[in-house]
């Protein structure tokens, strides 16, 4: 398929490269900044573009990677084209492209990207929407020619993912953080949890995560629980937090979740 | 070494295995539960016992591997062979067995462990205590016969190590388990957030947790959170923690940490 990128950061580089490995073809990438479309153009062989008015007809498939907020104000101008366009975000629902166009869709490829890592685009999981069912068989297709976890995600439930993956991801993120900050406030360095982290992450690839939960609140331990609130003092939040959390967790284990 | 477990769960088991093959000879495997006992004793050619009166002088350190609750009740009896006496707890002072005997010391492995999951011990940070500095240098000799990672620990930092384990994994593993609530709620399969989870553990092993922070909180993107909100309206305990939550991501990125 010849395809075109709207956008230049993180998603659609990891995309634009999947796509190019799979044998389609990048036909532009456009960027209001020249400089990174360009760069991201130059790696798989397109041509890079910062006007809307240079946007070229002729492409299958405009995928559309910008930030949220910015979607709304490009879908017009890419719609006078009458070929499909797609966007690529957990948060945005399809409503957002077919207020404008019945060639609509969406590409949401649900996984974290940074630009200077690699990953295997593979196991990264494609959430397709379409406007019709044969625009949802076109991406379907498409998807699995790049990856191996394609579902069919309506715009209700991508809504419902995005949100999970808050919890499973950003705030599992802070977490970390907040651990982090714990030990350099003792002078302990933060490779210590490294190991602990990355088993706990490991555990769930075969796990359901209720049924491997540990620590001092699914063990009802409060004498621990009280220390570790007492080594929180002056920590208003972080006491806060560790007190509804430790409730959920007790919460969640009295509801017959858990095995600890 | 000569060395005799008291206890025969998952910290136990994987402590002994991993002596066991560094050379070391596991005397005696105690547990009040004689075939919990017999089965680790098989399989480290140790021999098993259910009483602490037939507990065997003939070693050269008793490792407590049980339960936070049970440890004193166990010194008094261990102290009287005169022999090093460590245990193996995150929580518990030196100052528990050291109430008892001056042979005293820790020996922390900071990892969750699985009896049926097995894990490269090399890679386990190894945490260390003595009552003298002659048992800490012997303690850091055995703990780097099965540990790459070996770090002086004090009673103080080792409570801290295990209130930031608590915040960075069971809270953590919490929030997976409320990740996959919400979207079973919305039939979508936990294996879609799979490998997100995965890369979000993956890339602070390279990264410090505050600088690869994102998410609608970091980005200060209201809409987003108060869609989020509506969506968890009857979920009072999910808001809390999700407001709590990203208001501390928030205020840790005006403190100037993180760069999303």
């Amino acid at each position: 398929m010849r395809i075109s990128l709207i956008g230049s950061g993180n998603v659609a580089t990891h995309i634009a490269a999947a796509l190019k490995n799979a044998g389609h073809r990048i036909v532009q990438v456009y960027s209001p900044n020249l400089q990174n479309a360009a760069m991201l153009a130059y790696h798989v062989g397109a041509t890079a573009v910062d006007a809307l008015k240079d946007i070229d007809a002729e492409t299958d498939i405009f995928i559309i990677a910008v930030k949220d907020d910015a979607i709304t104000s490009i879908v017009p101008q890419l719609s006078t084209f009458g070929k499909l366009v797609v966007h690529t975000s957990g948060a945005v629902s399809l409503d957002a492209l077919s207020a404008e166009t019945a060639n609509a869709g969406v590409f949401y490829p649900l996984q974290t990207f940074s630009k200077t890592k690699e990953l295997n685009f593979w196991q990264v999981p494609m959430c397709i929407e379409g406007a019709t069912e044969t625009i949802t068989k076109q991406l379907e297709e498409l998807a699995r020619t790049i990856s191996n976890n394609v579902y069919r995600v309506s715009s209700a439930q991508r809504k419902v993912l995005h949100l999970s993956a808050v919890f499973a991801c950003n705030f599992t993120n802070h977490l970390y953080g907040v651990a982090e900050q714990l030990l350099k406030e003792s002078n302990m360095p933060f490779d210590m949890l490294r190991p602990l982290i990355a088993e706990t992450a490991d555990k769930i690839k075969a796990h359901s995560p209720t049924t491997v939960q540990t620590g001092p609140a699914v063990r009802k331990d409060e004498r621990t629980m009280q220390a570790h609130l007492q080594m929180l003092e002056g920590k208003e939040a972080l006491q806060e937090i560790y007190l509804l959390l430790s409730q959920d967790i007790i919460k969640n284990s009295n509801a017959g979740n858990g095995d600890n």
